[in-house]
C-alpha cells in the first residue's frame, strides 16, 4: 500500500490525542455552562445543554473508530498499545461526563421552579475542581505525565469532602424548612453528579499511570 | 515459539469470556446481597459487601491484562478485535457495578439507623431488573446475540420509570413527615445507584451490538 494510505502511526496517534482533547474541552464546557446556568438561573442555557450533546456524541463515535483503525492497521505494542486502549476508555469517560451535564441540567431545570435554597458557593467550587481534574487528567494523558495524573487522584478527596459538606448543609435546610425539600434534593443530586465527573477524571488519571508505567494503581488504596 | 506457549486465539478468547461471566456473577451477587440486606435490615451482610470487593478487583486487573496480552500476541482483526476491546469496556462496567454495590451498602448502613420509611417493594424490583439486565447483557456478549442485547436496551425504560415512581413516593413521605427525610433520602440515592447499574448493563449491550454488527447504536435514540 502506498505510504499516503497508511499514514505514520505517530502522526495518527497525535491526531487521536488532539481529538480527545477536543472532546474533553466540549465535556468541560458543558459542565461549566450548566453550573453557571444554575448560578444565574438561566433557563435558555440549561436548554442548550439539554439538547447540545450532538457534537460530543459524534466525536465519541469518531474517536472510537480511530482507535479501532489504529489497532487494526498498525498493531501497536507496549506503551503504544496501552495508549490506544486507554484512549478507548477515556473516550467513554468523557462521553459520560457529557451525559452527566444533561443529568445536571435536568436537576437545574427542576430546581429553578422553586425559590433559591441558599447562595451557591460549594457547588460551583465542586464544578471548578471537577473541571480542573478533567483538564489535568487529559493533559497527563497527552504528555504521559504520571506526576500530574497522581495530582488528579489527590484532588478527588477535596471533591468528596465538599460533597459531604453540601449534603449535611442541605439536610439541615430540609429538616428545618420543609419547603426547601424539593429544591435541596436537586442540589444534592447535582453535587453527586459533579462527584461522578471527578470519578471519571480519576479513572482517566489511573489509565494514564497504567499506560505509562504498566502499573495498575486502580485498586491500590482500597487494598492497602 | 512452540505452540504450547502461544495458545490458540479462540481458546484464549473463550477463557476471557469465562472470566467476564465470573466477574459478572460476582458483581450481580454483590448487588443482590446488599439489596437483600436492606430488606432484611441485616448489618452483617452490609459489612460483608462493604469489605468484599477484593475478588472483583483482582478479576478486573486480570481480565484487563488478558485483553492486552490477546491484543499484543494475536493482533486480532474485525469482530475478534472488537470482541477484545469490548471486553476491556465491559470489564470496566462490571467493576463499577461492584463499586455501586459499595455505594448502596453505605446508604443502607445510614438507612438502618432510622425506622423503616415504608415497605420496600419498588427498590427490590429495580434491583431484580438491573441484575437481569446485567446477566442478559453478558449472555448477549458471550453468544454474540444482538437480539438479546436489544432486549436489555428496552428493559432500561422499566428501570427508569420505577426510579421516577420511587422518587415521587419518597418525596411525598418527606413532605408529610419530616422524620422520614433522612432515610427517604438514602432510599432515593439507592434507587439512583440501581439505575446506574442498569446504565452499565445498557453500555454492555451497546458494545455487544457494535461488536457483532460494527454498527454504532449508542447515540441513536437521542439523535432521531
Amino acid at each position: 500500500m502506498p505510504d499516503r494510505l497508511v499514514p505514520h502511526f505517530q502522526e495518527e496517534l497525535q491526531q487521536l490525542k488532539t481529538r480527545l482533547l477536543e472532546m474533553g474541552g466540549l465535556a468541560e464546557d458543558r459542565v461549566r455552562s450548566v453550573v453557571q446556568a444554575l448560578v444565574d438561573r438561566n433557563p435558555a442555557v440549561v436548554d442548550r445543554v439539554l439538547t447540545g450533546d450532538g457534537p460530543i456524541n459524534q466525536l465519541h463515535i469518531e474517536i472510537d473508530s480511530r482507535c479501532f483503525k489504529l489497532l487494526a492497521l498498525h498493531q501497536p505494542m507496549a506503551v503504544d498499545l496501552r495508549a490506544i486502549v486507554s484512549a478507548v476508555k477515556i473516550n467513554t469517560d468523557l462521553e459520560r461526563v457529557g451525559d452527566l451535564a444533561i443529568n445536571i441540567a435536568e436537576a437545574v431545570k427542576r430546581y429553578m421552579r422553586h425559590a433559591p435554597v441558599k447562595e451557591l458557593i460549594d457547588i460551583p467550587r465542586m464544578a471548578e475542581i471537577a473541571q480542573r481534574m478533567l483538564r489535568d487528567a487529559l493533559d497527563a494523558y497527552v504528555r504521559r505525565d504520571t506526576e500530574l495524573a497522581h495530582s488528579v487522584l489527590n484532588a478527588d478527596d477535596a471533591l468528596d469532602s465538599l460533597k459531604t459538606q453540601v449534603f449535611r448543609e442541605l439536610l439541615t435546610f430540609m429538616l428545618q424548612t420543609p419547603t426547601t425539600i424539593e429544591p435541596a434534593l436537586d442540589l444534592i443530586l447535582i453535587s453527586r453528579h459533579l462527584e461522578r465527573i471527578g470519578d471519571h477524571a480519576t479513572n482517566i488519571a489511573e489509565d494514564v499511570i497504567f499506560m505509562v508505567s504498566a502499573r495498575d494503581v486502580r485498586h491500590h488504596a482500597r487494598e492497602l
